[in-house]
C-alpha cells in the first residue's frame, strides 16, 4: 500500500484475546482479525486503549502486531500502537513496526506526567524527525496529556512524516479548529475520531474516518454508519448514530474500561478471556448484569441470542425517582467516607 | 402566537445597551430589537446569560422584557429569562412575563451552589406544576448546576408546560441522549443548543434550533446556516459553521464574558455603552486588540470597516514557537506566584 | 469597636430561621443570634454561603442584617455579607451596613460568570475604593471566580479598606502562599479559614480566625478548637479537629448544602423550618437518615437526645463491599442513562 | 532491618543521574546515594514519580534498585517503587526487590485508564494478597486513579503486607480521614504525605512522615523541618516550612515536572545530565532562567553560589500588573487557537 494514500475509514482497535493463563491467545487473535476484516472494517488498529497497550510489556506488545501482520497479509492497512517508555524505545518500535510492513503508528502523547505543550511539541519533534513510518499523533485528554491545536498545527507543518491524529476527546468544535489549523497547508494530513458516539457529525464537519471501538464489536454497524454519512443520507445515519450511542455508552461506562467491550465481544462469540486488570467479587456480579443488558441490546440486531432470562419489551424502563433515591442515599455514605 | 407551536429556529441573547450612567438605554434596546428581527432572527431572548441577567436588579430584569415585548409588538416569539431568587419570586416574574404576551419563559439551573440532581428536578418540578407560562430548561454546566438527562425526562413527563430545553453544554452525545430520552413521549418537547460552536451537527442529529450569541452580532450568518443546514446543503453549512467558530472562538474566549459580543455589536453600529463589570487597565488595552481583531473578520463579510491600521492579508498566522516561550515564561512567573 | 482592630477569632456563617409561610421568623432570629453569643463565637457573619444570601431579595438581606445587628446590641463585631448585582448595588449595600454599625462587610467574588484575575482585581477595585466600611474578600471557587495570590496581594497593596480574605478553598499551601504574599506589607489584613475540616492546621501555619458553618451548629466545640489550637495544645486539639471533620463531612456531603446544617440546627432547638430550595420526596427521605445519624454523633458531645431507634455503639461501620457493589450498580444505571 | 518496624521520617524520591547518551549514571547514582544518606534523611524512595519510574524500561527500574541497596548496604530503609505493567509482573519485581532487602516497596495506583475504586481494590488487593515484602500503597490523583478512604480501610483490614500509604493529594482532611478510618485497626499502619507544602501541618495532624522531593535537593531543609515539627517548636517550623513552599513551587511549577528539581539538584553539584523527556529551544529558554532563580534562593541557604548576574535583594518583586497585562493577551492569543 502506498505511503502517499491517505487515512481513511475506519480502524478498529481490537481487543487481544487471552488465555486461560492470562497469556496472548495467538489461535483466537488470528480468527478474531479475519473476522473483523470480513465485516468491513478498513484497517486494524492493534495497541491501542482498548488493547490495553499498557497492561502488556514491552515484548508482548511486538509479539501482537507480529501475530496481526501476519494473520492480515496486507488486505487491510494496520495502525500500530507504537508508545514505549521514552522516545529511544519508541523510535525502535517504530522501525521493528515499520519492517512489518504496517501503514502508520499511532503514538499517545506523554502521560501519568501531565506535560506542558512545548513538552508535548518537543516529544512528538523528536519522533516525527527520525521514524521510518508515518505516524499518526493521538489525542486521548482524559488519559494523557492533550495536544492541543497550536502544536498539531506546528508538528503537521515541521514533520512531514506525521500524516494524521487520532481524537478521542468527542469535542466537536475542537475538530473543527484543528482541521481548520492543518488542512490549508497539508491536505493530505488525516483526521480520525475516537468518539463513537459522535461519528456521524464528525464525519459532516470534515474527519476522513474514525478509531472506534465499537467497530471491534459490531463491525458491522460502525461500518454502516460511515457509509451512510458518507452517502448523506443524513435520516438514516442518524437512527443509526443513535443505536451506536446506546451500545457505546452502555459498554463505556457500566464497567470499568474496556471491560464492557470485552464483554460484548465474547456475545459475539470471540474467546476473549480474562483482563489482566483483576476483577473484585462487586465486579463480577456487575459484569453478568451488563453482559445480559447487552445480550439483549445485540439480539435487537441479529447479533447474538437474548439471555436465558429474556429481554424487557421495548425501551428499557428505569424508573427515575428510584434510582435517585439510591443514589443520593449511596453518594452520602461515600462522601462521609471520603469518596466522593 | 399559539401557546402549540413548538419552538424552532434562531433565538437571539441579547446584550443591553446602557446609557453613560450605566442605566439601561431604552432607546437604543428599541433600535437593536428592531434591528435583530429585521435580521431575521426567529425569536428573542433576553435576560440570558448573554444579557447578563444577574447583574441588573429585579426591577430592572421586568423593565428589559416590558421594553422589548413592546418594541416587538408580537413580531416574533420572546423566551424570556426568569430566574430569580428563589421559586416564589421566579413564579412571580413567569405570572409577569406572561401577562406581557412571552411565547416561553427560560429558567436556569440553580447556581452558586453546585445541587444534585434530586434537588435541581425538586426546583423544575415546583415551578413546572405552577407556572401559568411554558418553561424552557436552562441547562449551562459551566456556569449552574447541571441538569441531566434522567431530570429532563421526568421533568418532561410530570410537567407538559414544560416544553424545551437549552443546552450549552456543547456536548453531541449528550444532546443525542437527551432526545432519545424524551422525544418519544413529548413530540413536542423542543431541544434548542446555546453552543454555537456546534450549531450545524447539533441541528443534524435532531436539535430544534438555538439560542446563540452570534446571532445578535451577526443574526445574517447565524440564520443562514440553520437555513443551508435545514436544507441539508451540508457543504455550504460547513464552511459557514468553520466560519462562525473563529467568530464565536475570537469572542468569547479573548475576553470576560460577554465583553467579546459586546465590543464586536458595537462595531456593527449598536451603542451598547460600557459593561457593568468594571475593567482594570489591562483588560481595556485587551479590548481594543480584540476590536481591531473582529473588525478585519466582520470587514471579511461586509459588516464593519477595516480598522484604521489595515487588517492582515490571508490567514492570521500566529506564531506558536513564540506564543509557547511567552506562555511558558508567564505560566511560570504565575504558577510561582500561585495563580496557576 | 474600632475598625483599627484585626479581625480574629471565629465568625458564624448563621441560617436564617423562616417561618411557616418561608418568610424571615424575626423572633427565631433574635433567639438564635443570642444563643451563638452565649455560647462564644467571636462575631457573627449573616448573608455568606451558609446564610444562604441568593435565596434572598436585596430588601430580605438588608432586613436580616437590621435584625441581627439591633439584636446583638454592640456585644460582638459583625461581618455582613454584602454582594449585590453589581458595583453600585453592592457600594449602596455597604453604606446601609456601615450605618448600621457592622465591623467589616464580606464581598464574595463575583460568580455565575467565571472572571478572569484582572477582572476579579477590577472588581474589588472598584469597591475597595469607594467603600466607607472595611471590606473582606471572600474566595470560594468551588462557588466563584477565584481571587488568587497576585490579586489579593494587589488589593491589599492599593486598597487600605480591604482588610482581610475569608478563604474557603481548604488549600492549605495556598494559604500559606497568600500570607506570604500579603502580611510582610499588612501586618493587619487578616487571614480566616472557611474550611472547618482544616481549622486547626490552618491557624498552626499563620491565620487568624475561621469563619466556619459548624460554629453555628456546635459553637462550643469550633470554639474551643480555636482556644486549644491557640494554646499550642496540640494533641488535645488534633482529637477535637478529628470531630469536626467527621461532623463537618456529615452535614456537608450527606445533604444538598447547606441542608445538613439546617437538620442538625434543629437538633440544637432552633427553629429553622424549610429552607426555600424545594425538596423531593427522596431528599425528605435521605434528610431523615440525616437527622438520625446526626442526632447520634451530637448526643455523643451532650448537645442532642439520641434518635428514639437508639444509636450504633462505637463506631458507625458500613461494610464498604457492600457499599461499593451498590455504588456501581448505581453509577452504572446512571451513565448508561447519561448522568455521569 | 525488623520488618516490624513502622516507617516513619523522610523517605527521599531520587532522580536518577544519566550520563551523556541517556543511560543510568552509575558511580553519580552511588555519589548521590551516598550524599543524601550524608545530609539525614531516614530512607530512600527510588522509581517513584520524581524518580521518572515510567521513563525507564523494566530492565532499568531493576538496576536502579540494584545498584542504590548495594550502595546503601544497610545504612537506611529503602523504599523501592515496584509498579509494573500488570499485577504478574509487578509480583515479580517485589520479588527481586524482597531479595535485595529493601523495607517496602511502594506502588502506585492504575494509571492511564481512570479505575473504579472496585477495581483499585481489586488491584491492590491481588498484589497484597500474594507479595513477599510489605506493600505502602501510593496515591496520587493528579496522575493515577484515586484510592479512596473506604479502599484503604479495607486493604489495611484484609492485608497485613500492605503498611502503609504514601499520599501526594496534599489534601489535609483527606488524610484526617484515612488516619481515623485505619489507625484504630492498624496502629502499625504507616501515612507519609508525598506534598511537601504541607508537610509540617500534616504532621501535626497525624503523618508519620513524608516522600518529599524537596529532601532529594535540599535534604537539610526538609530534615530539619520534621525534626521542629517533632519536637513542637511550631513558630521555628513555620517559617522553614515557608521556605519550603517557595522552593516547592519553583521547582514544580516553573517546568515541567520533574525538571526543576533536576536543575536545582545541578547546583547542589551532582551530575544529573539531561532528562529522557526532549526539550524544545522555549524550554531550554525557560530552564535557564529558573535555574538562576533557584541559585538565588538555593544561595540565601548556602546551597549554592549565587548566578553570574546576582540576585535582587530582598524578595523578588514582579509587578502584578504587569504580569496581567502579559497574560491576558497571551491567553487571548492561546484561546482563540483553541489552546485553552
Amino acid at each position: 500500500m502506498a505511503s502517499a494514500e491517505k487515512l481513511r475509514g475506519i480502524f478498529t482497535p481490537n481487543i487481544v484475546p487471552l488465555d486461560t493463563h492470562g497469556d496472548i491467545n495467538e489461535p483466537e487473535l488470528r480468527r478474531y482479525t479475519d473476522w473483523l476484516i470480513e465485516r468491513g472494517v478498513h484497517g486494524l488498529y492493534p495497541n491501542g486503549s482498548t488493547g490495553e497497550f499498557l497492561r502488556f510489556t514491552p515484548e508482548e506488545r511486538r509479539r501482537i502486531i507480529d501475530i496481526m501482520a501476519d494473520q492480515n497479509r496486507g488486505r487491510v492497512p494496520i495502525l500500530a500502537g507504537a508508545a514505549e517508555a521514552n522516545t529511544r524505545e519508541t523510535l525502535s518500535a517504530c522501525e521493528y513496526y515499520h519492517s512489518l510492513g504496517v501503514r502508520a503508528v499511532a503514538i499517545v502523547s506523554p502521560f501519568y506526567y501531565k506535560l506542558s505543550p512545548d513538552a508535548v511539541y518537543a516529544y512528538f519533534k523528536e519522533i516525527g524527525d527520525n521514524t521510518p513510518v508515518d505516524v499518526t499523533l493521538y489525542n486521548i485528554p482524559m488519559f494523557a496529556s492533550p495536544i492541543d491545536v497550536a502544536t498539531v498545527q506546528r508538528l503537521s507543518e515541521e514533520c512531514e512524516r506525521i500524516v494524521a491524529i487520532k481524537d478521542s476527546s468527542g469535542d466537536l468544535p475542537h475538530m473543527i479548529r484543528m482541521i481548520q489549523a492543518v488542512r490549508p497547508n497539508r491536505p493530505d494530513f488525516a483526521f480520525l475520531t475516537g468518539w463513537d458516539a459522535a461519528l456521524m457529525p464528525m464525519l459532516l464537519v470534515g474527519c476522513d474516518g474514525g478509531t472506534n471501538a465499537t467497530s471491534g464489536v459490531v463491525p458491522e454497524i460502525t461500518r454502516k454508519l460511515y457509509d451512510l454519512t458518507l452517502a448523506r443520507r443524513i435520516d438514516e445515519a442518524r437512527e443509526l448514530q443513535y443505536k451506536l450511542v446506546t451500545l457505546f455508552d452502555m459498554m463505556l461506562y457500566s464497567a470499568d474500561f474496556p471491560e464492557g467491550f470485552r464483554a460484548a465481544l465474547k456475545l459475539r462469540g470471540i474467546e476473549t478471556g480474562e483482563g489482566r486488570q483483576p476483577y473484585s467479587s462487586a465486579q463480577h456480579l456487575q459484569l453478568e448484569t451488563l453482559s445480559n443488558s447487552l445480550a439483549c441490546l445485540l439480539a435487537e440486531e441479529g447479533f447474538a441470542d437474548e439471555p436465558v432470562g429474556g429481554c424487557p419489551v421495548g425501551a428499557q424502563k428505569i424508573d427515575p425517582e428510584q434510582v435517585g433515591r439510591i443514589v443520593r442515599g449511596v453518594l452520602a455514605d461515600l462522601k462521609q467516607r471520603g469518596l466522593a
